[in-house]
C-alpha cells in the first residue's frame, strides 16, 4: 500500500483534478497548494527554527521545526518571504504525511517525502494543444495568450523547483510513475494510480 | 488501442524485460535494439537516401529512405558509422511501425514514431541500487564496478539521445508513461502498460 500520494503537475495537465478523484475514490484527505499554504501560514509555529536551519537544505533536521515551540519572535529574520514560506510549508508537508494517508498536490511535495517508503511520487503532464484548451475552459480567456500563460506557469515551477530542490522539474527519475494526460486520459491516469496506490508491493 | 508499443529504459531497470512480457501478452512482435540493428543492416536498402540527406535531421523526409533503390554505391560516404547506422534504424523502425503492431525497446524509437498517435510511449527507469543488483545477477560481475557500468551505459544514451533527437533524455515530457520499476515492480509495470495499450481511448 502507498498512503502517501504527491501529485506534481504541469499547470492545464489536469493534475489537481486526477489528485482530487484519487483522494475522493481512497476516501483520504486532499491538500493542495492552497490549502498547503493555508495550514503552514495558520500554523504558527517554527519561526525560531525556521531562522536557525533557514540556510539549511530541506530534509536536512528540518523535521525537528513541528516541534518549535509557536509565537517565538524573529520570523523571517534573514529570510525571503519565499524562503519562509518554503521553510514552513516543508514542515507541515511532513507534518501532514505523518498525519496519515493523504494526497498531496503540488508544493514540491515529491521531493520533500522522498525518503518515505509508503509515498507514491506521480508527475502529470500533458501537450500544449491540451493544457491550451483546458485552462481556457477552466479559467476563461484573459489579456494574455494561453500559450504564454503556459509559458509563464512553467518557467515559474522549473526555477522554483530547481532552486528549493536541486534537481530537474519533470525528469522521470524523480517520479514513481509519470503520465501524459493527454494521450491517457484523465479517468484512466486515476484508475493507474489507484492501482498502484491498492498494491501490496 | 495503442497498437505500437515504444520501451525507452535505463540499462537496468528491466526495461526490456518489460517490453518482451508485453508483447507476449499481446501477442505481437518484439523487437529489441539488436534485433531492430540486425535487420536494418541486412536489409541493404537505402544506401543513396542516406547519403543524399543525412544532413538533415531524423523525421525530416526519412521515410523516403524505405523507397530508395538497394545497392546503391557510396554507403556512408561522409556519414559516420554511427549516423549511417542511425539513418538506416530511423527508417527500419518506420517500416517495421508500418507492417503492424508491435513492441520496439531502445533506438530512440519514441522520437522515431513520435508522430503516431497510435503508438505508446513508455520510459522504464529504477534507483540505482534495484539497478546494480539486477545487472549483477543478470550478467554478473565484471572489473568495472556495476556502479561505473550503469554510469556509462546511462551517459551514453544521454547522449546519443540528445545528438540524435536534440531531446533531453529522461524527461517525463518525451513519453505517455514513465515508470520506476524498483517502486511499481517489473509485473505491475507490464500490467499497467496492458492495460493502457488496451484502453479504447
Amino acid at each position: 500500500m502507498k498512503n502517501i500520494i504527491t501529485i506534481s503537475r504541469q499547470f492545464g495537465s489536469g493534475g489537481r483534478s486526477v489528485g482530487r478523484q484519487v483522494a475522493e475514490k481512497l476516501g483520504i484527505p486532499f491538500y493542495d497548494k492552497e490549502l498547503v499554504e493555508q495550514i503552514a501560514l495558520e500554523s504558527g509555529f517554527a519561526p525560531k527554527f525556521v531562522e536557525e536551519n533557514g540556510e539549511h537544505s530541506p530534509g536536512k533536521s528540518i523535521f525537528s521545526y513541528a516541534f518549535a515551540a509557536p509565537g517565538t519572535p524573529g520570523i523571517m529574520n534573514g529570510l525571503s518571504t519565499a524562503d519562509f514560506l518554503w521553510n514552513i510549508q516543508c514542515s507541515t508537508i511532513l507534518q501532514l504525511a505523518e498525519k496519515g494517508p493523504c494526497v498531496i498536490v503540488g508544493r514540491n511535495a515529491d521531493y520533500i517525502l522522498k525518503d518515505r517508503p509508503d509515498a507514491l511520487h506521480v508527475y502529470i503532464h500533458a501537450d500544449t494543444p491540451f493544457r491550451v484548451d483546458r485552462i481556457v475552459r477552466l479559467y476563461g480567456e484573459s489579456e494574455k495568450s494561453p500559450e504564454a500563460r503556459l509559458q509563464e506557469k512553467d518557467k515559474r515551477r522549473i526555477v522554483n523547483y530547481q532552486h528549493y530542490t536541486g534537481r530537474t522539474w519533470g525528469a522521470a527519475a524523480n517520479y514513481d510513475i509519470c503520465l501524459n494526460t493527454a494521450k491517457v486520459g484523465i479517468d484512466k491516469a486515476v484508475e493507474i494510480i489507484l492501482s498502484l496506490a491498492q498494491d501490496d508491493k
